[in-house]
């Protein structure tokens, strides 16, 4: 029996509970029999040695915005048996807080950890990897670069034998929608910000996708983990998208090139966030919130994989194969 | 220690004593000590159970177009042990043979069976699945459908817990080749053929790839493994490329689209394979020798993956990611 512990109940701590509960069937025939033993959020929780019932934990939750207890996860981590915990709390990327406090205290007592949280893993990914190592534990997090897309897992298991040249890719669905509206619409920046917002696809303060700080992010995380080297954050050299004109599209399309927001590291090269002309019959030339990226290895050649960059169960897709990576039969 | 046996010397075969010899300090790493102790090709072999020089083997099969032995697969597989066979003989959609025979024979002494061969999987799926079954023994067969895209592992494992809705693609680079330059060139299909046929991308006689034949071969063997469904080759409805003119893609052009030679199936649908009309701006509107997948999901929701679908060294970036699953650590 797994036991599972949540942290963190917001859209995508929630997401991952329905489709626990709901394809408790289909996912017991992947990883055998499991139990949600505790929940928790930024000021509650909710324990039960036997199982929570994960629909009404749901439904306390919406109702009253918060769980039953008011027992502090840190307190969660040390008074409870779990398996693996699922680490979903809102992504810092200055200080990794709360989240990598609570997968360093998960997996020192032994418990594997699977995350979205892209915070912990910019701040502190070798500190990470060494505490797996001492303790047995393992790390996944699928879910933090490209959502639903299992970039991860697909270059280290399915490309395992290739060595990887560079990986190159449009890690923010935000930008992506401004670049293509842009594009197609000759519309503004700003203009196309303020319909992205009331769609609620850009945040009020847009800063950390636009800036490329969400892009350059991904980039440390899959660098780190896919082409074994140590970057940090400030070493992505990064441009945004609010400088782009109509009139740069313009220009590009005369020659058939669009722009993109693209990320890139070459091994032995240097990070790099910045917008860039990329051909318009190319698989990177990808319209709307969709997310792509390249991986260029000696073998395989180029692969691109397509898909979901964000969203409660894309998010919770990309959990769910961690899980099954870890338990699966 | 991993014994292998490789049974067809072609492009393919060498290809992958080529990796094996070349990256055996990376591959060790990933799935232990191993050897190749036998090697066959249609008329004749190499055994050593102490482990096959493969450089050697490589350089006497490019000299003399055959092996040092006359012994013939079927004694192989009789008189040596191998954990693993790596089946790459040449495909028939027919009779599934000689390949079906030696994958048979192997999964019947308990061995692991790697193929890149299309025949014996379009022929006998479920049988072959039965077999594996009974005798404790694994058939993989990545190489089989999208070169070096994992696609197969991917939607298995990483996409685990999904409930496939469809899966539509581009699986014939030579097809995609002529639509995509027939697009750009505003010229026709015979003219188009006879340069691909120069370029050696088309065959002398096309009609396997212009049919759809190898597209409708590669949709039985992907939805058979990934849908849980029994469909066989004569199931599929198949539309070839032949009578599509440059005027087809001037009407579709007037509305932003673009023609390429699709293979899909929807959840308790039938399989086809046609000339259907692609968005421009779609990830599926690709160009040039490259194939693409489309699955669609519930969790997911859309995930492409594109890549190399045929080549030497991508087949063999399949069948080593193959060799992983079966023994990565």
């Amino acid at each position: 029996m797994i036991k599972i512990a949540i942290f963190g109940f917001g859209a995508v701590g929630q997401g991952v509970a329905e489709v626990l509960m709901r394809k408790k069937r289909l996912l017991e025939k992947l990883i055998g029999d499991y139990k949600v033993i505790a929940i928790t959020d930024s000021k509650s929780s909710i324990i039960n040695e036997n199982g929570i019932d994960l629909s009404e934990a749901l439904k306390v939750k919406r109702e009253k915005g918060m769980l039953k207890s008011d027992k502090k996860t840190l307190d969660v981590i040390d008074s409870c048996e779990f398996n693996v915990a699922i680490e979903v709390t809102p992504t810092n990327i200055e200080t990794g807080e709360p989240g990598l406090t609570y997968i360093k205290k998960s997996l020192k007592k032994g418990a594997n950890v699977i995350t979205s949280n892209k915070g912990p893993l910019v701040v502190a990914y070798k500190e990470l990897m060494r505490i797996c190592e001492k303790h047995n534990a393992k790390l996944l997090f699928e879910a933090t670069v490209g959502g639903a897309m299992p970039i991860i897992k697909m270059v280290k298991r399915d490309l395992a034998g290739n060595e990887i040249y560079s990986i190159k890719g449009i890690l923010n669905g935000t930008c992506n929608y401004i670049l293509s509206r842009m594009e197609r619409e000759k519309l503004t920046y700003e203009h196309v910000l303020t319909e992205a917002q009331e769609l609620k696809i850009a945040e009020k303060d847009p800063s950390y996708d636009v800036l490329g700080i969400d892009s350059a992010a991904k980039l440390v995380i899959l660098a780190n983990a896919l082409m074994n080297v140590n970057i940090k954050f400030k070493d992505v050299k990064r441009v945004g998208i609010t400088e782009i004109t109509p009139e740069a599209f313009e220009v590009a399309l005369e020659k058939n090139y669009t722009i993109r927001l693209i990320s890139e590291i070459e091994k032995n090269g240097k990070p790099k966030v910045s917008p860039r002309l990329i051909p318009l019959n190319h698989p990177l030339a990808i319209s709307g919130t969709l997310n792509a990226i390249l991986i260029q290895t000696d073998l395989a050649k180029e692969t691109y994989i397509i898909g979901r960059g964000a969203g409660k169960t894309e998010t919770a897709s990309a959990i769910i194969s961690d899980l099954v990576e870890l338990y699966g039969k």
